[in-house]
């Protein structure tokens, strides 16, 4: 099999501040510490590359877009200079079949309230809780291999409710030290493409160096490659007995 | 109880037309059907009001979107002309509580889009198919005091597949002379707000003098209306405990 | 409106050891504080009766059942207890559009059970935890008028992974205090009838003094009640055109 | 990989009445011909075994059970002749993982009753309608690589209201000549273990030769494929802090 595709994204911002914890924790930014956790579980069946929002397009040309399989997104604080142009071209490919992979602050973000059609408000803390996270369908292919609960010792709380529409699989549930709930992984289908959801990863605690939160990432990129890569689905006038032509 | 106030909306353009079919079915436009429709089933439990395209703001001033209840819209040819700005008024005020019906063409519109977040594109043919609409939720309120199935002896063809998102609800599928199927009426939430979408209704037929399709929309008024209305869901930062204060 | 008949199903053994909790926290049994607490919500809109496992056909003759809009079913020790004859009888009265609310421990029952088709397997621990019952669908008539969350001091856990058929509707998450998570509050369509579990409840703790509680069985009666009441749907031979006719 | 292990249960009684229509079109058994279309798709990447009514045991003895990694079940008049240890057999495998995948008029089988809690009742007539099979998730497994409409030129017609639960995945929706319509292939996880639905099959017609109907069995049982093997999930207690142990 060709290896899929792959292109994590991050805004890439917090790392720059010299001094403080994300930059410390992540020096060469988390886009390089979860295309590492890619590689280290899917070795040789997948091609990642990367991209951050400070680059030409936000990295995220129409050319690269249309040779990636599988989109991770990490935003935060900058959601709003993430170009309309860049949204509008990522929206169209996963309608297309490009799978998605949105991680924590990324419930913001653009593209994933326009896949959604709602807020994705939540409620939060960041107050190094306690995260626990408990499998809720325990075949589903993107829990397969890691505990129940995976724990992470300090993490950003993020609550119910969680404004999003209704999930088509609810794969995780979370609960933090402070005794909040949130579905914390979460899949849709858009089109012809598959978009999964999941919270952990605050730039402040190194989730993305946590084993577990690793092989999460690596099965999502499997469970959300496309079936086949088209454009969009297009309204189409059909002739009586079309199907028998 | 307070009667629900209840906007129609209607692009109102095919029936300008003199001497075409819309203008003969409908001579005072189809929101002037339809709202007899609900008014026939409704009676005083409603006001309504309708509101279409050429008003000013399209009919849907900031004060008529916060005092309406329940949107019904019916839209075609120039979903493009539609203003952005009163799209937004319009997500805004769903995703605050107001329920939506999105009617037959109504499938491509600027809000329908973007609360379901696809292309929500289809098969069409208009060459009169009887269309027959099942069932499939038979305890559903929307469902409530129709035959299954429904027939209309003439209309459009609508066919899957149709490109939206897994709706919360599947209440009826259609089938058509053709051979054609298609998920007829379906709902899905959005933040505080209920959305149902429900297909019948080409401007070349008479199909909202149908008893049983009036029947429907009057249920579907019920059903979506709000069970609160706010602004939508803004996240909010909660310190520990909070919900014991 | 005529009221709605409402039975209130308790196995009510744990009340009668003398000297031990239950029977001090419920000296007439788990199902009179039940009852109590859909009149404190419903008033004139409900009649209830009650019945137990010790009553003659546990209180659910066939007369009982045809007259019986909503069951609700507590039970804990004793499910083998309760004949195949009155769990079929329940089974097709629900298939045939009786509402039922089955609570806490009733999630080994054989009704829920066979109404569910998995193993409804859970983990538990008696050591009151607080639970926390956060709203996931804030617009679920089940949910109206309760905070989120809805706090209780001390409580038995149930913990994921709770081996359910996906839910139709999830209305409610629990945490606990040890960190476990739980599907708290959920909903199924069976036949024409609606099911609800709600898993707060157990003996040992005064659960449904609990005004809040008691506020969402009121909106789970009102919510489960029949759209109509028939046999349950069987196979019907159809001559081509049969809809016309 | 290891190949998955196949059983394909058939009653294979219509087939042994000498002169009527199911003996001339599946002279070897439907099972035969099922069979022989998995390996046709398949080949080494299944062992099949075939199993009928007549068997001892029906042939689904504990150890064919246990070694079986997906099961298919065709079942037709002679339901209530399956004796109710091997369904409570089959009802623990699937609840333990292994995968199902109901045909036909196995809707009504015991198992299928057992693991949906509904009637699972429809509406039929056996008139040679043309069936035509539409794909409602297009990028799902089981709906790759057929055509959209599958064409069936002759076959009974299933009808809804199908009393089944609300599915997990809805891939499949059917249209008949007479103008019914049908959820022709459904999909609901049962605790570990996965369950498809696919109606296409009547015994008059030679349906299970069709090269389509062919591949989508195939793909269901690539689909259906254990994630893992167990016994059902039970019960457990778990002292606090359990999970950090």
């Amino acid at each position: 099999m060709k290896p899929l595709s792959v292109t994590v994204w991050n805004e890439n911002r917090h790392e720059q501040r010299t001094g403080e914890t994300p930059a410390r924790i992540y020096p060469l930014g988390m886009h390089k510490v979860i295309a590492d956790g890619l590689i280290e579980n899917l070795g040789d069946l997948i091609n990642v590359r990367t991209a951050t929002l400070d680059d030409s397009e936000h990295g995220l040309s129409q050319s690269v877009i249309d040779a990636t399989d599988v989109l991770l997104w990490w935003g935060h604080e900058f959601h709003s200079d993430v170009s309309d142009e860049v949204v509008e071209r990522v929206f169209q490919a996963v309608l297309g079949g490009m799978g998605l992979i949105v991680l924590h602050s990324g419930h913001y973000s653009k593209i994933f309230r326009r896949l959604m059609g709602t807020t994705c408000s939540l409620r939060w803390r960041n107050n190094a809780d306690r995260e626990l996270i408990w499998t809720i369908a325990p075949t589903h292919p993107i829990a397969l291999g890691v505990s129940d609960p995976i724990v992470i010792s300090e993490q950003e709380m993020y609550g119910e409710f969680f404004d999003i529409p209704t999930p088509d699989e609810l794969i995780f549930i979370s609960s933090f030290s402070g005794g909040e709930v949130f579905r914390s992984g979460a899949t849709w289908s858009r089109g012809l493409g598959k978009v999964f959801y999941f919270s952990p990863g605050d730039q402040e605690y190194p989730i993305y160096y946590h084993p577990e939160i690793r092989k999460v990432l690596a099965n999502g990129v499997i469970w959300s490659k496309p079936s086949r890569r088209d454009k969009p689905i297009d309204a189409t006038f059909k002739d009586t007995d079309w199907f028998l032509k």
